[in-house]
């Protein structure tokens, strides 16, 4: 399952940032390869001042070795060895009107001393970040993505569109990240779903992703916006560094465990704000969004 | 203990704000009380679109209850009433050539069923940020905060700035915050310090707080800049949100015990940005300060 996965998600970067530079027409990805010491490595590729995307990042990794002792902790096992590969995007553009994106999809496989395979799930998922609510971009992105949940299964749409609400939640401020989309983890064997059916849907769900997110950043990307609408963004963005440096848990991870930091912290937006006590006008389009992440919207 | 040094911080965070607002000439302080619903309340006065200043907080508090849980597991005791009180500040000024501050101090008490104290300390400190070196800027602040010290103990001024040098470090980045100051926590009765002595020791910190940061305001505040002295300001403000977000524990504890998020978070600077993989040119301004980051510097 590992060279199948790590050879999808190396066709899914690919596909994925020559269609955004298309869109953009103008910035091109960086691409930097690292080496990690304890095994392994990553292709990272970020795109940096375009017309379009003001920042972003579309990266994969392959690591493997011995289990580092906080990933023992936190999975409760002992000295193992493992791998892992993933995809991982942040998308921020420039236009206030052009949601912020975010998705992963990734593979992990614990071994025994004799290299055998005792565990192993699929992980991942796509979420939406608007900075001013348009209902049918909202509504788009999970039609896309409960499409294709439901070619698998027709409970997975509902349960991983309510993980992602209760995961990607700003605790502290008591919102929600953005609009949400589909989150799942710890995708395993079971009775009904083989490593392969698991394999399939995650994939599909891969395959979604820019169907879910361009004809978004197509409506969007040419709207006229003034300084105030910028002013939100960034403030709003303010509150996507407060959700990825305080709550997580890949983020602080890799922190903790001398991940590549400048891959890890590409999800950062490349001009924030912070304002003291901040609140929209009421019946503002700004407060329109808040109410909105205030409590989860069923959005199809 | 609590009245004389309750009363002492809010003296203290009347002469800072008035000090602060003469320096500034322009924008004033704008005034929050706050009240907890477990007990106590704060006094919150930030600072904005100032001459000087682009965003700052100085902001004072008394809390007092049943001590909550995450509280109590971070000391390891029990169901405990608590009081707790201080001053906190942090100043991002305008001038890329003005560094930023952040100064603490801050009183805790601890009771028994009958109400009596079973444990007090002191905490606090102060450390500077500059986003270009001034080394007699770094000499000034360290000079004062010596001073300080030595009144009371010659021990203390290497020891608090060690543990300065120690705390303020971003791990996830291998280097400082800034150019540090002093640090001290848990100062508590010993044989030859009485609660009285902590005290006089903890106010002559405070009381040197602005001899310390005000004299570096005036010699810096004029000098002209450029946008890219403006982005590299930008770009080092983005450490700062780092450490606050990733590793300080009083950001975290408020965030996660439900303090009032504002007033924690008034640490946060006005403007930040997040670039991929970012590096001064060799043998530039930018560059001389990350090396003086990289190791703890003797500055007096």
């Amino acid at each position: 399952m590992r060279e199948p996965f790590y050879e999808y998600i190396q066709k899914l970067q690919d596909r994925i940032t020559a269609t955004l530079e298309n869109v953009d027409g103008k910035a091109r990805f960086r691409q930097d390869l690292w080496e990690r010491p304890g095994g392994g490595g990553g292709r990272t590729r970020v795109i940096e001042n375009g017309n379009v995307f003001e920042k972003g990042g579309v990266n994969i990794s392959a690591v493997h070795g011995a289990l580092p002792e906080t990933m023992q902790n936190y999975l409760d096992v002992k000295d193992a060895d493992f791998f892992a590969c993933g995809l991982s995007l942040v998308i921020h553009p420039k236009n206030p009107f052009v949601p912020t994106v975010h998705a992963n999809w990734r593979y992990f496989e614990m071994y025994d001393k004799q290299g055998s395979i005792v565990d192993q799930w699929f992980g991942g998922g796509q979420d939406l970040t608007p900075y001013y609510l348009f209902e049918e971009d909202a509504k788009h992105f999970h039609n896309v993505c409960k499409t294709a949940c439901d070619k698998h299964d027709t409970n997975f749409y509902p349960k991983y569109k309510q993980r992602c609400d209760e995961y990607f939640h700003n605790a502290h401020r008591n919102e929600a990240r953005g609009v949400g989309g589909l989150f799942f983890d710890h995708l395993k064997k079971t009775n009904t779903m083989s490593m392969q059916d698991r394999y399939n849907f995650v994939t599909e769900v891969g395959n979604s992703f820019l169907e879910a997110y361009v004809p978004i950043i197509e409506r969007r990307k040419d709207i006229p916006y003034s300084q105030a609408h910028r002013d939100w963004q960034e403030i709003r963005r303010g509150r996507y560094v407060e959700f990825n440096l305080v709550h997580d848990k890949g983020t602080l991870f890799g922190l903790k465990t001398n991940g590549r930091i400048e891959s890890i912290l590409m999800s950062l937006p490349p001009h924030v704000q912070w304002r003291y006590d901040h609140h929209p006008e009421a019946g503002s389009e700004e407060e329109k969004l808040l109410k909105v992440l205030k409590r989860p919207v069923d959005w199809v």
